[in-house]
């Protein structure tokens, strides 16, 4: 990463930047993103505000990155050759304890994005697009090889039909989403919606 | 509807109850749900808070009924002979401007049933359920016209597709699911995971 808080951060080990990640994660968990203070996270960390500001520019920005924080690395080794493995792979990432714990996380912020569109821009930059980014990544080398046909109407959908799948469990059914969960949403709506025969 | 609610409201004239969901409606877009108190309701309505708790059992329950009462009533008559008729009419209750305003009103109230439980079981009873229920009867219907396989894995998941599409763009675009959106959507995703193909 080479932006801009990726150099404005760059004075602090990555030891210490994920030690106050966690400290973040935890107030978050605590008191959820509205009560949580850049006092509260200072405290904690036996930081300065100051420093906090000038690292982060400010909570939205903290906060988002300290959830993106929990998230897997980059797909890039995961190339199985057919868009079902792919996909089915890119889920198979995390185990459903990691799914749980991420899920609560994500849907706290959400919630909270409603009132603030600070939260929301970082949200969408920094959480939604470079997971969809890697996703979008995964479909064209599918539509390179002919197993999607590059006018697929679905093709305009990826992000409703994962949000649908990804974000409704976690919403309406009170229950995180598995990965058995989200590999049957797989094969029951987004593949064959990709018009990709599922067995 | 012969339900208890109905049956607590059974003393008020049907104009006065609409007059009363519009100054909760007017009253959840001022100062959201987490802001509203009864106290606003009654003086705003000039009802007494003992009447409001008595009829509505408390503010959960309200502002649903006051929500669902924005709805189109249910969709008895739409039966067009096949799926993407019954879908595209159903969509096309609505106009924009309705969809639009609804769709303010439901993203408020779906943000703060995050930290209220008994708003998320009003939301997903009184709100969601209704809506999937009508949706249920018309996919049954295509079902046993032998449109859909009853074993559609995509049967398992319509409500997931359906929060996609209608929550998806409103929670991260910013912008209301207009009537174009939502009918592409259900052409490109919807029709096809259920197996039933489009133009």
């Amino acid at each position: 990463m080479a932006d801009s808080a990726t150099a404005r951060r760059s004075r602090i080990t990555p030891e210490r930047e994920a030690e106050l990640y966690e400290a973040v994660l935890d107030l978050l968990r605590e008191v959820g993103y509205d009560a949580l203070t850049m006092d509260a996270v200072a405290a904690r960390t036996r930081s300065s505000k100051a420093t906090l500001y000038r690292q982060w520019g400010g909570k939205a920005e903290l906060v988002v990155r300290a959830v993106r924080h929990t998230k897997p690395g980059p797909v890039d080794g995961i190339d199985t050759g057919s868009l079902r493995g792919d996909l089915h792979a890119l889920v198979a990432r995390d185990d459903d304890c990691t799914i749980e714990r991420n899920s609560a996380l994500m849907r706290g912020v959400a919630m909270a994005m409603h009132n603030n569109p600070d939260l929301r821009r970082e949200f969408r930059d920094q959480l939604i697009e470079p997971e969809m980014a890697e996703f979008r990544r995964v479909i064209q080398r599918a539509v390179d090889r002919g197993e999607v046909r590059p006018d697929c109407p679905a093709l305009d959908f990826l992000l409703h039909m994962m949000v649908g799948g990804f974000a409704t469990r976690a919403l309406l059914d009170d229950q995180p989403p598995t990965r058995a969960f989200l590999t049957s949403y797989l094969d029951a709506v987004v593949l064959p919606a990709l018009g990709v025969a599922t067995p």
